[in-house]
C-alpha cells in the first residue's frame, strides 16, 4: 500500500518503520528540519525492543509537498492535534478523491477538521495503545507491544478499512476492526481528560494524583461531563467502568508516569492539545447546551499556564 | 480596654503593639513556642515604618490559658482560619458572657465557627487593609498604612462596637463603622477567591495571571458563583464593579505580588485557607442548592496540591 505519514515523531516513525519493513511504500512528511536532515542523511534509526534498526525512507517538509508526486492510497495523521489543520492545508496537493485518511490521535473532534480536507466516506478513525519515544532527530525508542482499533467513519469506507487492517496485520501492528470505535475514542479521551490536565496543573505523576483524597470526586465529575456530551453524539459511556479503568492506573506500573501533556507543557514549555480533550468537550457542550464547567476551567487553567510559561 | 489577641503573627503583633502604645491592656496568645520565647525574652520588636520599636507584652500558649486570669473585654482573632476552631476551644476559659469577639480574618463563614464559642450578640465582624509581615520569631515588619471596617453581627452589639472603634481610633488603626460589613467581607473574599487559588495553582504572581487571555472569563465566572451564594445571604454584589476592582490589581504596583496562599502553599508547603474562601462558597452553595463548580474544582485542586506537596 502507498502510505504517506504526516508527522515523523515517535508514533509516525514507528508506523513508518514497521509498515516499510512489511513491504509498503512509505513517505514521511514532517515540519522539523533537524529531523528531516537526520533521516535523509542517516536514515530513520530506532532502538527497537533492544535491537538497533535503520530504515531509509523518503521524507519531505510541508513546503516540499509538490516533490512527492503520486497520491497516496492512505494518509496517516500523526501530527500534534493543534497542527493538524495547518498540516492538512499544506498537503492538500497529495490528497485525491481516492485518498483515505486515518486518524489515530488522542482526543475528540479531529473529524471536524479532517472533514474539510477529505470526503467523510474516506475517513477512518481509531485509537492505538502503541507507544513511542524520540531520543533525538531521526532517533526513536520503540519499546513494548501495542494494538490498534479502527473503523471507517461511514459505512461506505468499510472495504478499504479492512484492507488497511490486513496491511497493518502483516506489519505486526495488531489491528482490530471495531464496531464502535467512537466509544473507544471517548473512553480513551476520558483517560487523557482526567490525567493529562490535572497532572500538568498539579505537576505530579499519575500515582501522586491518585493518592489524593480529591482525585476520585474530580475524576468522576470530569467523566460525567464527557459522558453527557458523548451521549448527545450517540455514545453512551459506562461512567463507573471508565472510572475504574482510570483508577486502576493509580496503583499500576504506569503510576510513576508523567502524562504526555506534562512532558509537553511543564518540561518542554510546548503548547498542549487541551483544546482536543477537555476543550473539545467544553466546546461541544456549548453547542449542545450542556454545562461542562470542570472541562471549561481545566482548559482555561492549562491555557493560562501555557501563557505564563511562554509555551510555543 | 482589656484585649486578648489570639495569634501573635504579623497582624496580631501589629494590633497588639499599636493598641498597647495607646494605653490598652493587651495579652497575646500564640501557638508557636519560638515566637513565645522570643517575645518573653526580648519583647515584641518591629521595624515600624523604618523606626525600631520594642514593646513588652504578656504572651501565653493555648496550654497556659488558665494563667491569664481576668476575662478580656474583647478578643481579637488573628489565627489562621483553619486554626480558629482549635484556638477558641483552647481559650474557652477566658470567654465570659460579657466578652466580645472581633474577627478580621479574610474569607467567608468564620461566624459559623465563632457562634459556637460566643453569643452572636457579642460578635463583631470586619475587614482590614492593614498589612504586616514577620521576619522571625518576635520580629515584625510593619510598613505602610491601612484601615479597618467593622460592624456588630447583630444590632444588639452596636454600642460596644462603637467603643471598639473609639479605642482603635486612638491607636491610629483608622477604623470606620460599616453599615454593611457583610458586603465588604464578600467583596474582599472575591479578591482572595480569584487571585489566591489561581496564582497558587499556576505558580504565578497577580500580574502574570492578569496578562493571560483567560483571566477575565475565569474571574467573571468565579465572581458570579460568589454573587449567587452571597445573594442567598442577602448580600447583592455588584459583579461588574468587583471584577473591575480585581482587574485593577493586574496593572497596579501589587501586580508583582504573590498572594498569601502562594506563600503558604508553594513556598512554605503549609495548608491553605481555601476552605474559608472558594471552599466556603462551594459548601454554602451545596446547602442552598446553588451550583458553584469553579469554586468546587479550585478547592479540590488546592487540596490535591497540598497533599502532593506534603503541606502541614
Amino acid at each position: 500500500m502507498k502510505i504517506t505519514i504526516l508527522g515523523a515523531g515517535g508514533m509516525g516513525g514507528r508506523f513508518g518503520m514497521m509498515l516499510h519493513q512489511a513491504g509498503n511504500d512509505i513517505t514521511l512528511v514532517d515540519g522539523w528540519q533537524a529531523n528531516i536532515d537526520a533521516i535523509r542523511q542517516d536514515g530513520l534509526q530506532a532502538d527497537f525492543n533492544g535491537q538497533p534498526v535503520t530504515v531509509k525512507l523518503p521524507i519531505y517538509s510541508p513546503e516540499e509537498i509538490d516533490q512527492i508526486g503520486d497520491h497516496a492510497d492512505l494518509i496517516i495523521a500523526f501530527t500534534k492535534s493543534n497542527q493538524l489543520a495547518t498540516m492538512f492545508e499544506a498537503v492538500k496537493p497529495i490528497i485525491s478523491e481516492n485518498t483515505y485518511v486515518l486518524c489515530l490521535l488522542n482526543g475528540i473532534g479531529h473529524e471536524e477538521i479532517l472533514k474539510n480536507f477529505v470526503n467523510i466516506d474516506h475517513l477512518i478513525l481509531g485509537i492505538t495503545m502503541w507507544t513511542a519515544g524520540m531520543t533525538g532527530p531521526g532517533h526513536l525508542s520503540l519499546l513494548g507491544d501495542g494494538n490498534i482499533e479502527l473503523q471507517n467513519f461511514t459505512p461506505a469506507g468499510k472495504d478499504f478499512t479492512l484492507q488497511v487492517i490486513d496491511t497493518f496485520e502483516k506489519a505486526g501492528l495488531n489491528p482490530a476492526y471495531s464496531e464502535n470505535v467512537k466509544y473507544s475514542i471517548w473512553r480513551k479521551a476520558c483517560v487523557n481528560g482526567t490525567l493529562n490536565g490535572l497532572c500538568s496543573l498539579l505537576e505530579c505523576n499519575i500515582g501522586e494524583l491518585g493518592k489524593t483524597d480529591v482525585a476520585e470526586p474530580m475524576l468522576r465529575t470530569i467523566i460525567h461531563e464527557f459522558a453527557l456530551v458523548a451521549a448527545h453524539e450517540g455514545v453512551n459511556l459506562d461512567e463507573a467502568e471508565v472510572y475504574q479503568h482510570i483508577a486502576a492506573t493509580f496503583t499500576a506500573e504506569i503510576a510513576a508516569h508523567y502524562p504526555s501533556m506534562y512532558q509537553d507543557l511543564v518540561k518542554n514549555h510546548r503548547l498542549t492539545e487541551i483544546d482536543f480533550i477537555n476543550g473539545a468537550v467544553w466546546q461541544k457542550g456549548q453547542n449542545y447546551n450542556i454545562a461542562t464547567p470542570y472541562c471549561a476551567l481545566i482548559t482555561q487553567e492549562i491555557h493560562a499556564k501555557e501563557q505564563i510559561l511562554g509555551a510555543k
